[in-house]
């Protein structure tokens, strides 16, 4: 399984793969989409930026699935639109290439990789860094990006767990069911 | 040149498209794109059900441009969160079709169409009646969506207007800095 990992932002789009095999991480590569070079009045080419670079990313690294920051609204509520409008644009480069998406809160992805909902961002890369055997902190949107990608790969082995485990459960009711067990 | 105008929403997404030749404006299609058959608990498919829509129209019918309007912040900050991914897929479908989007608030239409900013919805959907000959009452999402490329189109037309004008006072600027005019 190849996760991509999206921390999306109007400014600052944060991406990360990592590889996952069983229990094993890997980090095949991160960095983050800009969107300061295009004119800042024009909201349709600063998202064509945000969705080129998610198509591109998405051609060059072929992830089997993607997992995206859940964002919340701001106390700005234009702030929020945009932001809103930012991320609208990077799912739809990730259903456009094909790829299942998963949501997961900031809260949710702390928790799985500092253990608490109250992780600071140098936590987040520390955690990454160590998680993934880098030579060195990343930066804070890809660390956060590489998060989500790890978050994903974690809920991913608990699901096959409860899956694995309902799957033995309906197996011993089948056999009682057919008599077999006494 | 042919207009596509979009009223974007994440349930109902208006569409219209029109040619314009001169002062001529011909109705050429009209339509909604629904997302509300796609599971409602997962925007990611919801999204993909926008950008999937726009693109099967920028093929169907081969616009030139495309005219989208301008979202304002609703009272409830998680709709105006929804909104704003919902307008992010839509205008990523236009620029990923290679189409220039431009763009228009509400008012800007309304004034366009009708000739003030107050107009109802049922006004909107009797003047674009009129104004492209049709035999009945669009709907009202196909009607804003239909408003928006009559807008650009008036807009253009003002635009070429400026241009030509501002283009025959530099030749008369020029000609007088070459002493040809006295």
């Amino acid at each position: 399984m190849r996760v991509l990992g999206i921390d999306p932002a109007l400014r600052t789009t944060g991406f990360g793969v990592i590889d996952v095999e069983g229990p094993h991480l890997h980090y095949v590569a991160s960095g983050t989409i800009k969107t300061e070079a295009v004119d800042t009045g024009h909201l349709p080419g600063r998202l064509k930026v945000i969705y080129d670079g998610i198509r591109e990313i998405t051609t060059r690294y072929s992830p089997t699935c993607a997992s995206i920051e859940i964002v919340f609204v701001n106390v700005n509520p234009q702030s929020t639109l945009l932001l809103g409008q930012a991320r609208g644009a990077a799912i739809t480069g990730l259903v456009a290439a094909g790829l299942d998406v998963s949501e997961y809160t900031a809260l949710q992805m702390k928790k799985s990789i500092v253990g608490h909902g109250h992780a600071k961002k140098e936590q987040i890369q520390e955690m990454v860094m160590r998680l993934l055997h880098l030579p060195g902190l990343p930066g804070k949107d890809a660390a956060d990006a590489l998060g989500l990608a790890i978050c994903h790969a974690h809920a991913s082995k608990s699901f096959a767990a409860i899956e694995k485990a309902t799957q033995r459960e309906r197996s011993v009711t089948a056999q009682y069911k057919g008599g077999r067990v006494r």
